[in-house]
């Protein structure tokens, strides 16, 4: 479709909205905020009673997606300071809604002035016009990665519930700028500052990072995000699979264009003969259906991984137009980061909890 | 997890299941049905009334899953025969609900008795003996591949709503066993049994599917689907994004193991500069984003990829166990195709139309 | 609103529909189907596995709706077969949908010629064609109380579900046409053709049918369910609750205007003195609540009453409008019941049925 | 059931709890918060962009619930102010979460420590035990009426939009303690502190109240809710159904014990000749359906009655148990209303308001 008709809807046909702002069936978040109003926060529905909760495990969590882990994100000071406003008593849930929100401070939407008409080339400000035919201009509105926050305090909620269960979730960095992790020692992931499980690729990772900073430029890479211990047994045939939602769940985060399972796109590659996990008594013999068959859980590993594309602000000059479709070059001056990694990864991982908590609350239902 | 801990929760736990047979919001289908049970079929509900709809229509769209079509695909007569039960009154939809049926004939349980006790590697059939308890060994149940049928069933009913918005979806192949499609000419895609948009990769195609079905073995590879005149503005923030809902729509189809939008995984290698799409008043002047922008179609052409896994039943001997835990050899002498291309295409093509057909519904809405 | 408006409406603007035709959550059913067509069914999603079924126990609950079993109906031979299409394996269950079909037989199309441009007062036509523009005028299409052919099989799915559990639901005629039932000895229930518990008040209404019928007018009535042994702490604060869902599947039913719980619209004529369950180590010493408190079970009997309209078909002449909005005037020779009781009672029973199925599996999902 | 054997249940199988706290499918409210927590509030997910809203407008109707506007209410000072804390830029919506909310002040839950380990009958309080196995005895926690705020914030977000479409809500007292309201004079409802369209019926309830407070007692009634102006054609068949709807979004308010629509029980008296509502090209002579046919809007008014129960809460003594099911007595001494109307009548004015602002939407999505 040509722009210019595009522009002509957008500003003749102004267009609803219908809600997409819940995620989950039974264990269902429903999230609000944007990046310069008040704040952002989420309503946790449906998990469980008698879960012991206090706000400093959510803190914990939140603070990994603060800037200024790596030379790969903004200085900007940013402290999150997460509140639990209802739904726990007694440093337990009480199975009524958990609401939790993070108060804006430090947001400086004079930064964003010069944009204010801008279209900014890779970013959603030109799509979110077309729809609602509104523009919040302050630091992306509710296009913006804050609205994450709130994604990682409802998965730190996930991940206290899926505790009980002795599964775990980790996230780390398996490529960034183009370099690989070849390794996969997960004990390494807190010992450098893009959580690689490859010594050796963190610190090429690190002299991109650096190296592409300087030319005002940014990168992507590759998260992968495991599961342990999930039992066999949970997904919903056949829409609600878990790797159907686990795609959705992750697709769902602003920067991410491609998920796989387990071998992904290398499994189009292969023969049966080799793809095939062999059974055996004591297990499968190879994890390359990711620990999911036909839309289910087989009792092994479950791995994940996703396609993180470059942060679309840059300080290199790019062409775009104005809200009133006059050509315009743009230059981004604020505070961005190089990547989206590794802040990025608790997102992965607190999205991967939410569908884990919710599909082990729609597999445990035992008959009375 | 060690099997032998699973095989203990399947046989000890049962576990109950809950409802997944449903997907999309405003134009929602619920999918029933069984390899060799009686038949298959789906509820079309809010499909809007006044949509010229008969059977022939379903029909064209169904015969292109039909096995034979393609060396590939195995020689089974499997004559499926579309019929409206409800739903459709005077040539167009009435807004009730649609239900769509086709008998299940030429159904040979017996083939199946001898892996009636095996699980075979690769498919879902453990998976689902541990979720459910239940062992419905008869060509694989609602696991079988045969519940598309359905999917495209529905897929044709949207794609006949798309229509009218003049909105065309078409799907290609454009990697078989290794073999990568380099033009796109879409033109092509109905000159070649495999739907290469590129005639050279089509032939060498054949030559890689005749010589790996004398190995008794199968393939993979990769489909590509595009949507040509999605307007500006459809997608849900922040969950039901557009590209989250085809990521989910697509990876529900059993023997997808990825996906992937616009720039994909490619993304991930890239620097910004060069991912970004410059905007001018004639409209972007490339499409990494494959047509979406923060989850939002932004009017360019939508473009998905999906992995496709090699079909695991296969003539090559495997290792496995039967329903007793006791280690067993499989080798699949059913009628089976080297690989679910070019059957899983229109199934692929339905997916997507739903999606769109759904967000059609859920961004029209206009206030009076 | 002025009809005449609402006319120009209906032609100028014909609207799209969104789907209503799901019911549940977990246990979840989706209706299909419209009185002249090929057939009405229902797909069943998220019955758990091993609960034996047959055609036969559905079969009998259908019986009860058929007309002909008492003066106040019809003596149409509609001989409605239910046939289970899906989801039944082996004489159980398998965890996937189950699909309930009975084909339309017995249809008379040409006795609702004279009709086919006249609304009929009291009928939901007029509405219909306000909503979609679109005249199925063949015996009411999806509006028709056919449709609650699949509410009763889907029914019968629930009921078989929640005898494991040793629930059981009854229903019964307290009043019609006027005439009270004082005593409530379920025990005569099946003893007398309007399901009375009082055979004293069943002698009075077959009096007055018989008088109406001669009349060639209609009247209607009020029927209780109850459902015993349901476990406390069921239903979900605080839009689920229990008595609001129940409220939701009454209403939905055709003929229903009025739905109560436990005391009632009399509760609203009390003191709390009066209307307070006193609560003993024994149990609650009355129970006005109806078994439910703050939207969740109490253990205690529920206690439900809906008020069921006088059939809208009578000979008697009635003024009306032609879909060109002409005066005209109406009188409806066809085979029509006098009163919608008793054949709606047990379309109440299956939507009762439905709804603590639905709240079971809501409830008993239990942490592993 | 013994109520023994329920808190057996209570005591050794605490069961989990699903989410219920969502209502509403396009314009969707998720609400949170507890009597004596932090605060309460809700997310609205669906509202249209460009509605314009303030914080004045929802404080206005928040104001209408708070205690001390009768003398059937306490006087406790309850400063709820309300807080826009998303969703708004510029005065008007986004078309993202608009997250509105209220702290807790004035709250004084040591009033309520004497009861901590006693169950006042007529209240949740046992029941949400049972389902939880958790006690918040914090003022009834989120069993409350103190949550009804959420949904009164809500419902004045729906009726600016449905204001926008010239569709006006009222609500008003047609009977208290006894007292019935004869007259409809809709324009007196403001002038006296019942809200009755009856000013006589209006002195006779003000000294029922009183007699009934001097007693020690409460008393409950009936609300009229009525729609102008709402187009034909609304609502969705089968389950969807308007009145459905209407009664479900009724029946969840906590003191609600029936609903009914038009005629409402009365029509299970009449005769179908009575009944029917006459058509002519004027538009309808009566209104027994109460503006519903069939579960869709007839353009006539929208007319709903619901039952309220009497305050459970009450000074004179009741037998009841503790939490360790000895024998007790209780006297409820602390600040409570003699009758939850006429708070309650802004809680049902929002409940309709967000079924109508819901179908809105559900039934505007006109085809491009």
């Amino acid at each position: 479709m040509k722009l210019e008709q595009s522009l002509y809807v957008y500003l003749f046909i102004w267009m609803e909205k219908m809600p997409g702002n819940t995620f989950g069936k039974l264990f269902r978040i429903t999230t609000w905020g944007e990046s310069h109003g008040k704040g952002v926060g989420v309503v946790i529905d449906g998990c469980p009673p008698k879960i012991p909760l206090d706000e400093g495990s959510i803190q914990t969590m939140i603070n990994r997606r603060r800037p200024g882990t790596s030379v790969a994100s903004t200085a900007r000071r940013e402290p999150d300071q997460a509140v639990i406003m209802s739904g726990v008593f007694e440093g337990v849930t009480t199975g009524t809604p958990i609401m939790i929100m993070v108060h804006n401070k430090d947001v400086d939407s004079k930064a964003y002035e010069p944009y204010a008409n801008l279209f900014r080339p890779g970013h959603g400000d030109i799509s979110y016009f077309a729809k609602y035919g509104v523009r919040d201009w302050r630091g992306g509105g509710r296009a913006s990665a804050r609205e994450t926050v709130a994604r990682v305090a409802a998965g730190a909620v996930a991940k206290a519930f899926l505790a009980k269960q002795n599964i775990e979730i980790v996230s780390y960095t398996v490529e960034l700028g183009g370099i690989r992790a070849e390794a996969r020692d997960l004990n390494l992931i807190n010992n450098n500052m893009f959580c690689s499980p490859d010594m050796d690729a963190a610190q090429e990772m690190e002299k991109r990072v650096v190296e592409v900073k300087k030319m005002g430029d940014s990168i992507g890479g590759i998260v992968e995000i495991l599961a342990r211990d999930v039992p066999p047994g949970w997904g919903e045939p056949v829409f609600d699979k878990i790797d159907a939602d686990l795609a959705k769940a992750l697709m769902s985060i602003g920067a991410v264009k491609g998920v796989e399972i387990g071998a992904g796109f290398n499994a189009a590659g292969k023969l049966g003969s080799e793809n095939n996990d062999a059974i055996t008594p004591q297990g499968f013999l190879s994890n390359h259906a990711g620990g999911i068959l036909a839309g289910i859980s087989n009792g092994d590993d479950i791995v994940v991984r996703v396609a993180v594309k470059p942060i679309p602000s840059i300080r290199i000059e790019q062409n775009t137009i104005d809200t009133s479709k006059r050509p315009a070059t743009i230059s981004t001056k604020g505070r961005h980061d190089v990547s989206a990694i590794p802040r990025i990864n608790v997102v992965c991982e607190a999205m991967v909890s939410l569908v884990l908590a919710d599909h082990l609350l729609r597999q445990t239902a035992i008959q009375p």
